[in-house]
């Protein structure tokens, strides 16, 4: 068993600041990943294999699996592309899937989503092994995180839990108001921060576009985690003072001043909310930073079996 | 697909009332269970079939096997009982659920818990099919149900579902409260009654042991759902006027007037909270009259192939 070694943010860099640094922390684990691929490699351990399947034209998907397929080969993982025209049919992905399920070297993979409206995306999504499944999508692994079992934790989720590790923000009795109910951050960061653990142990309250008088509760926070979808959404006279805001958002907004017409923004107003808070993830270099880098993180964990053995 | 009609309880009784009565629920439930039963006869189909593992001689396991058992027959749904003694190996008890699992004739089985130390509770509960497992304990099934798919759900949670349902209870928006974060009460209910659906879609916050002023929370609730063990834990002057109590604890406290020696009191101390409740459980004769007949339900949609089709 190789041990991981957990590089710490060095704090005393940050204390004059309540940046939340997304963008240092993925540089970090990189680093460390990259450190366990040489210690693979000298002890003649197998390497660690992503492989991704991308179908269609989709821009979006396009650039996503290109991270995912370049950071891969900067930290020394191998990686593997299979790339499909929107025209695929559903039983072919499934064979697709079904040959990554049965293929001993690749230790996880991941179907980028959405898929072309033919395709029955859950299907799809259900054949992955639980094993393999290093998006944590699968209803097994989703289910032995809420039971608080060893699983695949979706990459957002994943990556939250690892900056609050690394910043050391306590939760314990803390309360903690998750802003979005999703499938793969609002309602998974809800249930990982209520459990008995570190992060966690938190006292969790789940709002949504039904709830009532959201500023009621976003007030009383202690950890906003705002995942809405809402641009600048969340604004200063909705929290208190000292709190720790994790803004989960990445929304386009016009600005004729920049470059691209467009800014992007997160679903809190930043600089207002930052004067209030002890830490704050900014948009961009924040949270975003580091999905591709919990999924790297879920890989290695694949290949050395530390969530099914 | 034979149509199961839910037969609503008779609000206009109770109007004068707030007791959420488990007792009359269960009987309607009972009864309707049985009539789906004469009308598969009718048709031809093929009757639901629960089977029971019992190991050992755990008084209680045994009271609470047998009960689901006579349930069984009292409804007409074919039952199995395999019991064993508490020296079955591991190995001899992974072979009875390989067979169940292949017995086309068993819709469902639980496997009664706790089991002995020997056994890992864990390995046998993941050995059983998802698609037969109607105690809703395996992630699959918790991975489904939080993910908003068809599932399983766990028998309390079941039973609350069915409750507010029958009662009209309105949930959208409203400030639910859920003490209590375990895997088969606490947390599922705190996930399903955030989910967009009905009963669901409101606010949630889910406290425990942990949580640092567990008044505040309780006093601006709009629903509570106790289920954290405490015998009569909480008071009167924890609850607002109007409040609706699910009360899940069953706690004895010895009480020397009473013939055992002992009384059983939910995890609300009952008389003072129900003059300010709209609503509330007794116990006995609330929640926990709910979980057997929460059992059968899935057993029932497990000869129906409702969830896995």
């Amino acid at each position: 068993m190789i041990t991981f070694v957990h590089f710490e943010v060095k704090t005393e860099n940050y204390q004059d600041m309540n940046i939340l640094d997304g963008r240092t922390l993925a540089v970090d684990i990189r680093r460390e990943l990259a450190e366990a691929v040489v210690e693979i490699k000298e002890n003649g351990g197998k390497i660690p294999h992503l492989a991704a399947v991308l179908v269609g034209e989709d821009p979006a998907s396009q650039v996503y699996v290109r991270n995912k397929v370049r950071s891969c080969e900067k930290i020394g993982f191998k990686s593997t592309l299979i790339r499909k025209t929107a025209d695929v049919t559903e039983d072919q992905l499934m064979a697709i899937v079904a040959e990554l399920n049965e293929d001993d070297d690749i230790d996880g993979f991941i179907v980028q989503l959405p898929l072309p409206d033919h395709i029955d995306e859950k299907r799809v999504t259900l054949a992955i092994r639980p094993e393999k499944d290093v998006d944590g999508f699968h209803p097994v692994n989703f289910g032995r995180m809420a039971q608080g079992l060893p699983a695949y934790i979706p990459a957002t989720p994943n990556g939250i839990l690892e900056m609050i590790k690394r910043y050391h923000i306590d939760t314990a009795g803390k309360e903690v108001v998750v802003v979005g109910r999703s499938n793969i951050v609002g309602m998974p960061m809800g249930i990982l921060l209520a459990q008995k653990a570190y992060p966690g142990n938190a006292t969790v309250t789940i709002c949504h576009s039904r709830t009532a008088d959201l500023s009621e509760h976003t007030r009383r926070a202690d950890i906003i985690v705002a995942a809405i979808g809402r641009p600048e959404f969340i604004t200063a006279d909705m929290v208190k003072e000292g709190v720790v805001v994790i803004d989960v958002g990445i929304n386009r907004v016009d600005d004729p001043s920049a470059e691209r017409g467009y800014r992007l923004v997160g679903d809190v107003d930043y600089n207002d909310v930052a004067a209030k808070a002890s830490w704050i993830t900014p948009v961009p270099g924040g949270v975003g930073q580091l999905t591709v880098v919990s999924l790297l993180m879920n890989t290695l964990k694949a290949s050395r079996k530390e969530i099914y053995s």
